[in-house]
């Protein structure tokens, strides 16, 4: 890369200070930047970097003190939006892997779309059928009936079990195993429990990504659904018949029981568990942590376990962290409880 | 499948409302099932499909009011057992795999009973034993001496590593670790930490199913066992030396950490973790994302982060709830004794 | 093993009370000792095994009870450390992989140093570099550009992507995904997220250790870093553009949101989760499910959900126990004080 400063502040929309002929060569970190580099300030914790970093130019809010004259400032209203859409523009990156590897191999009843790139001892098995441009990458393994759209990236490793569809322009990361049996079982008269078998499939929509060592399992009855848009961080757990709503996000280590709807535009934090069979409104903030175990049927930020809305919860905690003070007070009440009665008894006797 | 519904009735002991002669061709979840599906009703916040699904036939337990006429009814004591019943009869799904696949490598020093099933690029290294009636699907790896009983299903890309014994009719799902390092390590005196050779072994008893991206880890002394009939979900983490009782089950991203004793018969939910070194009794059930940092002794339901029993952490958590009332009251009380105070302070002058 | 107690209790620098001349076959836990084995005690609650233990010596502290006659002892100040002296002394693993094996792709443009083993299937792409004595088990795959040192053990189905580092003595476990792509979408104005290029590398030093199963998310800038002698267990999640310090441990299951930096020689327990974009300072414990919200400037041990330092979290956990009796109280109060008033109320009419 090598971009002189005018042109990125013309490709983002911002109003430069300083000199817009400088020589661009790379993007950082405002702590790690080099000479040369281009860099961006939006969270206030990170302003501590701005005396000493060593970074030629800078995208700041409007407004921002410009105190140092050593270095170029781009003005921009959304400088973190502005600098990803520079990454965007000149790093996309691009994965080297082209046509069918001869270790692979692919079942001669699957049916592959142009420009397929399949990667060292990739299984693709009977009945499978994939799109136009995608890329599989090396020892993943596609049991027989998978169904892949166009556009896709599946990587290293990936484990797709029977039968599971996978739409448009999806991103799986490595180790992750789409389509595992649910975990059903049934108790006999013995305590022993006996499997049910998991019969059907998972289908993931267009646009979703999953992250690395994620699980998503398959069925008795019924599809486990990953709607449109819907973005997987890593090591997340997505039960039987689950159904995620459209562009709902869902942080790493995540945990969604068995049977349970979770609406659009959810953001679901990290660590955070849903049981069993409830529903989740559309438009729904669940905080890192939480464990849900009631369905929540309005929109809003839930927090804790089990979950409430933020706002009671705050108070419960800020209450919580008052518990010294209130068991403090309730011992002095009694003690002037006390004092009192001690007054109010003597009182008859006067 | 195409199975008269008195066929179906007969098969799972129940009495059919409505036409005995209709034929079933699927099974389905109420909220989706088509004409000619058959379906079920068991927990009651499904009941509001009843009015609008598309099911030919109905499983529902005895005095269910079957209001439409449009449907036939199997009414049977558990629905919902009975509805496995026959996912079971008309659904087991059978696995395509047969044969040795020329891709795999099997040394030639390992045992393999009859009718087993390798796939491709599977790595059987020296001086595994495999029994009968076993299939090993894609890209798994065997390293050296693991043994395997008979009946097992081992799905693609498990790895287990030397040594480890797995026992008959054993299911691991995709991308699961068994044999992995014990996380033991001793700092030195300069507060750096070294490895502890984790020699010994996993073992896997008979009737075990094991979830996707699941960890077993070995230790340096004593093997880590997994009894009989034990049921693990995705994503769970079972350490070093850990010996988990028969019949439990574990649900997803549960952790139990090392030289952990879990009793017989526990049903540990999702996301709970339990320190190093204790001892669960038998029937301990232990709520989802409880932390449990002491022995429970006694079978009972466990709750919340230090576990409590569930009554006493219902009860707390309930007052919990309640602590912005007693704020509330402990402020009123000291405005009513302060002017009480008042009243007696003044009573001498008087 | 056969080696006589007298040469391990100079080995160990310990002194002998019984027959020093007996060899000793194994070593054992005490509870599942056989005769001929050494064990050892350290923790009180496994003195219970002492009496029925079958072992033939035992390692104990100076000042032990030697009670039964029928055992040697040794008595060593620290009978767990010298323990696992004797484990890696006569116990150290050896893995039967030698040369590259003819199954394996390694790019002729890659660099393999002396002594590499690779194993069945393994992919090594265009531009690595591989240090000496490296063993790379079976399906492992590295995508291009990728850097390891010498000495380092990687294990089998592990996925390392494209342009990462790996120092010096790195062991990583099986299922272990380095260099996915961090989770960072950006919304537009239609609620859509869209995702930023992921386009930097992760970067492990020397003496790093990785369990199973583990995330290690790559960056859209600057590198993901994790220092010099950190040892992570089985299942974690490390985020995009975390920094974890020197000699830091980190338990099963923590997770560690983007862009967080944790110092030297923390100790981070199983399940904890750290949001975003906070410092965690040196020397920090943080206890197992603690959730960390905010940055923790001081060394010192921290629990709970906000995480408080210990003796504050204690406190309250215990103050929480005690809400039924301040509850009791409250009301106890209310009463008393109602009875003060009707007192006090009646004296002006008296």
């Amino acid at each position: 890369m090598k971009v002189c400063l005018k042109d990125i502040a013309d490709f983002i929309g911002g109003i430069i200070t300083g000199d817009e002929k400088i020589e661009i060569k790379n993007l950082a970190k405002i702590e790690e930047a080099e000479p040369g580099d281009l860099t961006f300030l939006y969270l206030p914790h990170y302003d501590k970097y701005f005396p000493s970093t060593r970074a030629s130019a800078l995208l700041v809010k409007p407004g921002f003190n410009k105190s140092r004259n050593d270095i170029s400032y781009i003005e921009v209203s959304d400088p973190n939006k502005a600098f990803f859409k520079l990454v965007r523009k000149f790093f996309s990156p691009s994965f080297p892997l082209e046509g069918i590897d001869n270790t692979a191999f692919i079942h001669p009843d699957a049916k592959l779309g142009d420009n397929v790139a399949v990667g060292k001892n990739v299984v693709i098995s009977e009945g499978c059928r994939i799109g136009s441009n995608v890329k599989i990458f090396h020892n993943t393994v596609l049991l027989q009936d998978v169904e892949i759209g166009d556009d896709c990236l599946i990587f290293q490793n990936v484990s797709i079990r029977e039968n599971c569809r996978i739409g448009n322009r999806v991103i799986i990361h490595p180790g992750t195993v789409i389509g595992s049996d649910g975990f059903g079982f049934e108790p006999d008269d013995n305590g022993r429990v006996h499997k049910i078998p998991q019969i059907v499939n998972v289908i993931i929509e267009d646009d979703v990504e999953l992250g690395s060592n994620v699980s998503v399992d398959r069925a008795s009855i019924g599809s486990t659904i990953i709607k449109k848009g819907v973005k997987v961080d890593n090591l997340v757990q997505i039960a039987h018949n689950v159904v995620i709503g459209e562009d709902t996000i869902i942080s790493a280590q995540a945990g969604i029981s068995g049977s349970t709807r979770v609406g659009k535009n959810c953001f679901i934090l990290g660590q955070v568990g849903l049981t069993g069979h409830i529903e989740i409104a559309d438009n729904v903030i669940l905080i890192a942590q939480s464990g849900v175990s009631k369905s929540i049927l309005k929109a809003g930020t839930y927090f804790g376990y089990p979950a409430k809305d933020i706002k009671t919860a705050y108070k419960l905690e800020s209450h919580i962290r008052n518990l010294p003070v209130y068991a403090k007070k309730i011992s002095e009440l009694e003690n002037e409880i006390n004092y009192l009665k001690t007054l109010t008894d003597k009182k008859p006797s006067e």
